[in-house]
């Protein structure tokens, strides 16, 4: 099964896997695991932050980090499609008590007019009514743009903005070290721009489990505590930071052949009649396209797909393909000729059965299968 | 003063307080005040609803609703401007622990088409990562949105949509007697379109204090639960439930009075050079105006206005007036002519104050004012 | 119908009601309200706080102050039967997320050693562990201890010891009033103790709705914007406040009446057989009384003498009766006169419901009223 | 250093590292970790529950468990000195908003009169204003008691009384398999007690993460979705459970090790002067002991004993100290030597300090390492 539905499908390499085998642990939660203070110093530095926490997975540090900057009824400002918002079954308003002001965006990537017209909304009625705007969030790459990715240049200057309008400023950077990759600017110049940032090693870079959230030192003090309080804390977590530390000096450069993979499989996808890309020309390694043009359901698409060797993902309306460390040039090419076999044959079908009137989706699909 | 600001504003009449001081009380938070009891009948009927509860205010009434009709990561869906996200402090996040998702809008009545687009955008992620969409929010009438009104059928089909996608539906009704008085259509037919509604007292009705919230018997009982929880119980609430019976019993119809002011100001403000009216033809009684076209800065010129014995409010970019039972046709003739005056007089120290490079806001409002 | 269940069950005097009548209003919220204003200046100056914050009730009172001087996860100290951990719906866990630890007492008060026990056990495991003891709370009088008064130097005591502790001081002074007369100690030196304090209008004072909480500015000041995010800010509250500074006029020091009837009452209950009075000089208004020593249900016993013109109420397995303004000497006569009746009526009952094999309550009580 | 602070200090054997770097994983947040999957269904037989699930560590399984139990507002009931109440910063209230009652005990094992005192203080005030009790806690062996263990007659006692009161009943069962191997009863006799029940691998286990919570098909379902929005959800998890597939194989029947080495523990710290050991023969793994009747204090005596290659812990006023896997007999011997000679030399220490007037606790310290 090839499997698209995302980069943090990836499984550890056999080198990963010794390295984790050869971890020295220690207990993580008194800050006493080795191996996860080499990681967080790395991290730290990477990052241009004073100080770092390990978590076992990503989401957590937004959670934490929402937590740790606003206090209950703030508004936190992000990105309307951002994972924040979209896809953490709404666990910051549970654990926070936060409101989310959504900011409109161009793939992803907002400008300062957005945030000052978010901002507008949030104080629209008087001090005593409204509720204090205190956080904003950004997303670097954004996931359900696309992989989209902010410019250094514009993401300082939406950020030296909100700072200046009394906003601290956090970035998901799940996948940040493919923007790094992507434009070739350092991580620590896109951290600078933010006062909490964290980093996920279970995507493209191909670890198995783990986070890293870094700020400044009084920051992770006080996230350490919320970290605890949520349940986050850990005990000889060195086995997994181990193979955090493998990835970073082994799996960031090769995040530009997860790129071209995605460019390339973006270009083939766009040459199959009924099939929609997005974006041919992906800034990362996300692809999203659509089979709606030939009136093709994009469950019975993604199910079919999967019967013929290939998982994708949906998100929203549109089908969503991932490349990352264990999708091979080759694999892509056994992907596209699948979907283009797929829709070929879906798209047939589906004018076979509304001959038939076989209205029915499920119909639709067995019948495909069964005239297969 | 002629207090323009908000139809809460209006004192209670000397027939009210002879009401009041006669009123027949017991403890509210055990179901014993005979008055409260009069009341929740009188408006459960009106509402066409099983069972009533009487808050000291409106916005705690949605505050107990969310928190009745929700749990903590659920979502709720409201127009994107409206009082529940804009003028409650982020209450709701904090007590309920729920996500807002604004709802598009033309002037705060928005279509089934914008309510799809609402939860398509919420189950953007797969089920396992997106919050859960549990209640839509309507507003009768639209405060921020000038006092707009939901036509019976408008209504009925966004919340009949709503019900079938699952969730519950609830009204803010502040200010629902005044659309009830606008479109001639009963309460009753509003309030059917959904689970749960509450009136407001205070605003136009003129009564001191008081809100009613209607619903379900089983609602009911669970928001009695919230009301106290939330520290909203009373004692001998009577005292102010009786301002509430008086004003059902003779403020309802005169709202037609309100409206017909609103109309007169909105197009009186029309004819002033450098204002701009919003809706020159208003729903109801709540008219917004601008004058940033002329330069004016909206704080010098509500603070001239005030000093000219005219008081209106700002909400956001724009200039507030809201009629009500303390104004008068003289006093809106008034306000106009006050209005024009500052208008005028303002215009122009701007001018020369631009022109003596008095460029601090400060300065122009004392130069404004020495110059007079 | 006597009513003994609560002093909160006072109504209006036809004085009170002249002077809520010709309350002088404007919009609370906003701070406008001339009377409610007054009011706060009295109630500030009498308790010796730089500001003071109006509400509708006094159960808020606790939440706002809560809140204002937690964050979620920290952890209140209270007396273990007291009103905050007892009797108000578990309102602060859902508002302020926080935990409660009982503090020991004896009768409501509590010692230093107690304070020590009890931050003892808040920080049994290290800090990284255990939750951040924040807030003492005391309450003056206890109610669910009858009454009880803490004497100044045992208050001030305990309030310097917490405060060297780190901890803030609050006061649930609902009944503080009852302990200023009874202890000819001035409200300012028992509010000299504490951070914030609030005071209630509707019980032995008289008032229907109406209490005050007082603190330093700074307090008032994040106070008041829980106070609107909680939903208690209202509009012509001074309708409401002018009953309260009547009271402050005209009934304060005639608590001592009610606390002199509640002695009386105590005493004339221990002289009826089967009677276990808890407290037969209590410090202030309230008695708590048990009549399980003859076998007797404390719901059977309340509903006959309900029956008989007289309400009283169960707290726990206790029955209690209050005093207050509206029962005089000759009622309290009435009701122990119902009592020793009833428990005489129904003693015997019991002893012939046995005899007869009738073991359900509701036919002891069925066969307690038929054979009468 | 012998580390004797926790069962938690433990660290992979060989065979377990190996056990992991081989581990088949897959993404563990969609249900697809080949080796999560195993594990939960061995733990799900192991309890006889129908379903269980993953998490990184043991106090967030609490954390859920709560969360899918109550509603905010309502009232857990557990042991005063439990670990969900003390030791786990608070975050079940900020999570849940639940308030805590805790149940007084006998060293940590507790009665059906005290489950129902606690139930009577909970609903001392009528149903309107007292919070609803909704879930009974269990800790299995008892952490801060000292390891003690309930047997399962009195544990079967106690759930089924709290079941028959409507209560939700939860085992925080972090030390089960020790409860399990100390009383020859199986896991399942235990966890059918209550609703909810999870282990912990990272104790007497000796993995280096992981822990599984389990329950019906319905609760774990809920959970599931807890888990995610407390950002518990994790990927490749398999690496972890790995460890904790091996710890069932291998490390359950060698906890008896543990439990002779800490009766061992406890019986020579007996016979050293000056040291008071809570209970001669600790029910599991755990030894408490207390120096202060010599007047050492705490802190002193750790930093010493440290110094001298042993660590311990405190908890409250006590000295904890606990038996695992990477702890031998002969270390046992070693660390009671020590205790000896630290017991005695500081004693020494203390009482010439104290006649040279030395009274601040550094400077004892420093003049007992420094006269060494």
């Amino acid at each position: 099964m090839i499997l698209l539905t995302s980069d943090t499908e990836t499984k550890p390499t056999q080198a990963m896997r010794q390295a984790i085998a050869n971890a020295e642990v220690g207990d993580e939660q008194k800050g006493e695991d080795p191996t996860v203070n080499k990681l967080l110093e790395r991290v730290a530095d990477l990052l241009g932050k004073e100080a770092a926490l390990f978590f076992a997975c990503g989401t957590i540090c937004n959670f934490v980090s929402i937590k740790t900057h606003t206090r209950p009824a703030d508004v936190v400002l992000a990105e309307h499609m951002s994972h924040i918002i979209r896809a953490e079954c709404g666990g910051a308003a549970l654990s926070s008590g936060v409101l989310m002001e959504p900011i409109a965006s161009e793939r992803g990537i907002f400008t300062i007019d957005a945030v000052e017209q978010a901002l507008g909304r949030v104080t629209t009625a008087p001090y005593l009514y409204s509720a204090i705007p205190r956080l904003l969030c950004v997303e670097q790459s954004h996931n359900f743009a696309g992989g989209s990715v902010w410019q250094l240049p514009e993401l300082r200057e939406v950020c030296d903005f909100s700072r200046q309008k009394g906003l601290a400023t956090h970035m998901d950077g799940a996948r940040l070290l493919n923007a790094v990759v992507a434009t070739q600017t350092t991580a620590k110049d896109f951290a600078n721009c933010v006062d909490s940032v964290w980093i996920d090693f279970t995507k493209g870079l191909g670890a198995p489990m783990g986070a890293v959230l870094a700020g400044t030192r009084e920051f992770i003090s006080e996230a350490r505590r919320y970290k605890h309080m949520f349940g986050g804390a850990m005990r000889q977590a060195g086995i997994v930071a181990a193979g955090c530390l493998y990835a970073l000096d082994h799996h960031v450069e090769r995040l530009q052949e997860d790129h071209d993979s995605a460019s390339y499989l973006a270009r083939r996808l766009s040459e199959i009649e009924g099939v929609t890309v997005r974006d041919t020309k992906p800034d990362t390694n996300i692809v999203f396209f659509d089979v709606s043009k030939l009136g093709l359901n994009k469950g019975m698409f993604l199910t079919l797909l999967q019967e013929h060797g290939v998982k994708m993902g949906a998100v929203g309306q549109s089908i969503r393909a991932v490349t990352h460390l264990d999708v091979s040039r080759s694999d892509i090419d056994f992907a596209v000729d699948t979907v283009a076999k797929v829709t070929k044959f879906l798209g047939s079908a589906v004018i076979k059965a509304e001959r038939q009137d076989i209205y029915k989706l499920e119909n639709v699909v067995n019948f495909a299968i069964s005239s297969r």
